[in-house]
C-alpha cells in the first residue's frame, strides 16, 4: 500500500494543478515493475495545502513541494531508487515552468513503514475487478 | 504522548463526521491498558483534509483514510498490536456504511517516535486535575 | 534540507499567528551553528490546519501544536539537542499567552530522513546569491 503525501506552499495552489499531479504520480507508481511484476498496488496519492509557511529567509518569491513516499519494507534498493527517480522526474517536469519563473524547492523522500505494524481494509481490488 | 493523524480524501468530508471519529479514536486510546495501567496519556488525534488526491487508477468512486499513530518507544509488541487492532476496528465500524456504498481504502500504521528526541510542554494534566 | 511541519488544532488559528511562527522557527534553524558553520540550508517550515481533532478527553478548552523536524542523517546528538531546544523555546515563547489562558499541548519531535533515499531540486541558493 504505497502512500505518497505532498505538502506544498499555498502560493503554488492557483497554478500548481495538484489534482493532475496526483494522478500523474499515481500513474508513475502503477508503472513501476520488478521484472515483469507490478511493484505497487492500492496506490494512494494526496496533496496537503499549507497556508502558512516560510522558505529559506522568507522570500515571498519562493514556493515548495515536499513529497514523502511510504512503502512496505523489503523492496530492493534498486527498486526504491528507480521509484524515487521516476517520481521526482515527474515532479520536476510538472513544475518546469514555475522553476524558471520564481524560487522553487522540490524534494522527495522514500521511507518504509514502521515494523510496529500496519493494518489495511479496502474494497478497491474487488470493485475494480468487477469492471470490464 | 500518542499522536494520531488521519489524512483523508475530500470526497469523504460531507459524510465522514471526522470530529466524531477523532473523539472515538481518542476514547479507544484512552481505554488501552497494560495490566491495570492506562497505556497512554495526553492523547492528541486530528484529521487532515486532502483536497487533491488520486486513488488507484483515479476512479472517482473511491475514498481513502490513512491513520498514523506515533508513540514513544518501548511498548511491547502485544500492546502495540492491541492498540492497532482496537483503533482499526473503530475505523472500520465508523465507515461501514461507506464501505458498502463505494470504493474505500482504510489503513493504519503504528510508529515509534525517533530516538533523536522529543520535547513536550502542556498543562492538560494540571488543568484536568483541577476539575472535580 | 531541514523540513519542519507543524500540525495544529483549528481553535488556535485566529490567535496563533502561524505565519509569524513559521518565520521565527525558520530563523531559529538558520541560526544554528556547528562550530562556525551553519548547520542547515534550504530551510522549509509550514503549518497544517486540522479542522477536526480531539485532545485528551475532548475538552473544548484545549488546543495543540505538534512540530516534526526532519533532517538529514549524521548530525551529532549535541547538534540535534541544541536544535530541538531552540525550536521548542521559540514555540513556548510564541504561545506563552495561550498557555496561561487555556489548555495547550505543545510538542516537538526530531527525526532523520530515511536511509531509503531523498531527492532535491531547487534554485533557492542560486536565486538568493544573485541578490545584492
Amino acid at each position: 500500500m504505497p502512500h505518497l503525501t505532498l505538502e506544498y506552499s499555498a502560493n503554488l495552489r492557483a497554478g500548481g494543478d495538484f489534482a493532475a499531479l496526483c494522478r500523474r504520480l499515481a500513474d508513475v507508481l502503477a508503472a513501476q515493475r520488478d521484472g515483469d511484476n507490478p511493484v505497487y498496488g492500492a496506490i494512494r496519492v494526496r496533496a496537503i495545502l499549507c497556508d502558512d509557511y516560510c522558505i529559506a529567509d522568507g522570500a515571498a518569491d519562493a514556493g515548495f513541494v515536499h513529497a514523502r513516499l511510504a512503502i512496505g519494507a523489503g523492496r530492493s534498493d534498486a527498486v526504491k531508487r528507480a521509484t524515487g527517480d521516476a517520481l521526482f522526474d515527474a515532479m520536476k517536469s510538472h513544475f518546469a515552468r514555475q522553476y524558471e519563473a520564481h524560487g522553487l524547492a522540490l524534494s522527495l523522500e522514500v521511507a518504509e513503514f514502521s515494523e510496529s505494524g500496519t493494518w489495511k481494509h479496502n474494497n478497491l481490488h474487488a470493485r475494480f475487478r468487477k469492471q470490464p
